[in-house]
């Protein structure tokens, strides 16, 4: 309690105990936080196992019995963590809407509302998405920067994307329909334009399950046209990326330094004289 | 009419109704030309919708009486639109000819025709491209700037996508022939010349259907060679368009400086004089 | 004849009649040669149409009479062209072994050899190659530009992408046995390594038939591995191919000249004076 | 024996007769140990042919066992080398977990194994590995360069490739088990969790088998979206291998020259002082 950060969180008005508990399941600095984190990793990874392993048929009742049990068990142990969260943050409210707040919310709904649709309690596999601290809580902060790189590349090409897949869908809807016509009355596997869509998918997306396929010369010439549109424009949201993370690589690796001599720039990072004039950076 | 610009379109000899029209439907700067577009835009998207609903197989007769009766007030409609549209324009010819202008009457023609084609009517779904309107209505520039960026990269790489293409459709052929040979007589899938290049297609793009697929050894060697060779040859579209696209970037880079000099423009960031004149910068 | 280059090829000793069929056959830049050469584009393309048109099965007797004939008829045209190329040409060894030189032979082959086993004519598809003749016919010389550069990147690429290749055998032996002992006993349709591999290469390269596909949970599971290798693993060609398709890209819009007064370079094609000090170049 | 490198063996500790041996086996400078390695290829090559036939199901029980012996022949050869291997080399542990320790270790263990567990000899193909001595044993000095430059690229590319996949495994397990509540009791094919995550993978990776397919309207829904987009991120990795492969280029455009001053390399070619030091070049 000494240090300046814990001070620092008394003027939040939190009780010692609030503050205590705040270090142990938000922070991983101490030795308690970082064991209560691994627990929580493992009891993450134990909880998806066992929705996973309730989805196998099995025959025998006493296991699914005990798979029951279990669910509830880590359900309500994350249950009590996510109170405890809410307890000792000094605005909940903004932990509840944070990125993490809204996975941790979510990763306890489908077990309670499992008691009025049975399915329902498959979806908590959507805890796996609380891994996702593996990166904090370790400390692994080469892949945080390599993904804030990866990031801030996709987010530059969100504007070209979005374009990209708009497009898709005015592409694949008008070739599906064409195909819908083509193949009627033929071909009964093209049932209805929703469908002939979802086959202008799967086909220009090269992914081809083949459960429907043209007959029609007419329709097999127009998926082969479709095939090579499909092969050839997956270039372009590859080559939107690809020039977006070249670009970040590039601004990666240079100072935005200018030389005190001849203030011309462009240095490499490691550069300690100016490459053009020879004078200390 | 007091404004400048519409005081500017009289000089066009078009009577003030038709100038009131025209700011309605092809402009979307006043209140009521907003309006007018963004009704329209959800017409489009209802119309679109009709003629899906009208693909699935419903079995009820009152239903489907129902999406007819709107399928014809729509395209009605929508022809009243395209009469007006030509009306209040200055040069209804140049209209007719430019690319909404195709598009309007295309989206006209299916329902007309289906009077005599049955099935005509589903290619009314070409309407969907009406909605490319949705960038200008919502003035929506960063956008606009970054499709033609796109376009001009595509436009740029326009030669080698042809002669890429032109090499596919002579390897296509070639494979497509070389495995109707190897599988005849044993595979009667490989049914003709034309199905194993439709084959060819399939199998040189990924897509993969499953629904030809070789069954001799010498067969499955030579599909083998053509997946590696398609998975490989994808890397040459994509190269073509990446490489475009980080040239695109780069150009956005230049400074948009002109030379005091001789006005010219597409200096170097690092450029101290003109490279055309020589003139300082 | 008076022509120089008519001239220059009498030094060749060839006979007047024969530098006129050369001029016919070989050239496109006069009248007659030209239209030689359109011709014979139409009789290829007519070839290769004949051949298709035969190997779908039609049950007129008369029709596949005809088109017997007809690909006699135009086997044999070919046949006296290819003697007279042979006729005209200084050093008929030189044709022979030169790219068209091949193709046109290669073309003529299955026809005769279709008297021996009747399958091998579907091999005259082989033809559809002399098309690449179009080319040179129409002068279409910025397609030849560009074909240019991206052979020169393949051809740089050559050694990455045999290393590549070389890589993927090895992998899609290991995987494909390692998958043959897994299903072993269990799906009969892994039935012996060759088929395995094959599979492991339709898997790889993100084919996908689907005419084999693994059943045990360990065969699905290095299945999924082995389609996140090959859906990550395509990134190596077509890294490679976009890099040198890039550094070709450069290279054609940078000059190698440097400035004569301060010794830089680095200047764009279009430049007249020296961006750095505004000499003259 | 008398040249230089011999010599410097002696000092190792070697009999003469062991450094006899590590010339011919280790070597391929001289004619004997150059005719051992490409012997050795052979037999690797076939080695691995006599795997592959014996899976293939023959009739013959003759072939069958001549398959059988020589199988075990050039196993007991294969032992005998490695026992050469370790006998002649002057830290025997240091070989043992070298690379190719490992791998010619893996290429004997199968065959014995087999005695146990009869299928396990399959497994003997892995020795095709041992053929990539074939780079060391021709000098193919430019390919081994080419081969460093690309695993630099790789291994720079390991961190955003491991966060890719990743995010690769969150995002299929999620969708595999929201796809197998939407298909639950309409679809047996999505018959678990694993199972739909294994559907999830083949689908986005573009592969595509179709031996398990979406029925349910919003089944096709979701696996329409997850096609477009596995579709788009494939330009991920894509564009992280190409842009490092591009810097490696750029690394190869650098001088090779070394400052003058401190000796230190990696200066740009338009550089005209050290970077480091800021001595003239």
């Amino acid at each position: 309690m000494e240090t300046k950060k814990s001070s620092a969180k008394h003027d939040n008005d939190l009780s010692p105990l609030q503050n205590r508990i705040h270090e142990i399941i938000f922070e991983a600095d101490t030795k308690a936080g970082k064991f209560f984190d691994v627990v929580l990793l493992i009891f993450i990874v134990v909880s998806v196992a066992i929705t996973m392993l309730d989805s196998l048929t099995i025959d025998s009742k006493r296991i699914n019995n005990w798979l029951y049990i279990l669910e509830w068990v880590v359900t309500i142990g994350f249950t009590i963590e996510y109170a405890l969260r809410l307890y000792c943050v000094n605005k909940p409210i903004k932990y509840v809407f944070s990125f993490f707040g809204i996975i941790d919310l979510l990763s306890l709904i489908p077990t309670y509302l499992s008691i009025i649709f049975a399915e329902s309690h498959y979806l908590t596999v959507i805890r796996i998405l609380r891994l996702l601290r593996i990166f904090r809580i370790f400390k692994l902060a080469p892949y945080i920067k390599e993904s804030n790189l990866l990031l801030i590349s996709l987010r530059n090409s969100r504007r070209k994307i979005s374009i990209f897949f708009f497009f898709m869908i005015l592409l694949t809807t008008i070739l599906g329909s064409a195909m819908y016509v083509i193949e009627f009355g033929v071909n009964d596997k093209f049932s209805s334009i929703p469908e002939s869509i979802y086959w202008a998918i799967v086909t220009i997306t090269t992914v081809g399950y083949g459960d429907i396929s043209p007959v029609t010369p007419m329709g097999k010439f127009l998926a082969s046209f479709m095939m090579i549109l499909g092969y050839a424009i997956i270039a372009v949201p590859t080559g939107i990326i690809t020039a977006n993370i070249a670009k970040e690589y590039k601004m990666e690796n240079l100072t935005t330094q200018s030389c005190p001599h001849c203030t011309k720039e462009g240095h490499d990072i490691d550069a300690k004289h100016c490459k053009y004039c020879g004078g200390r950076l």
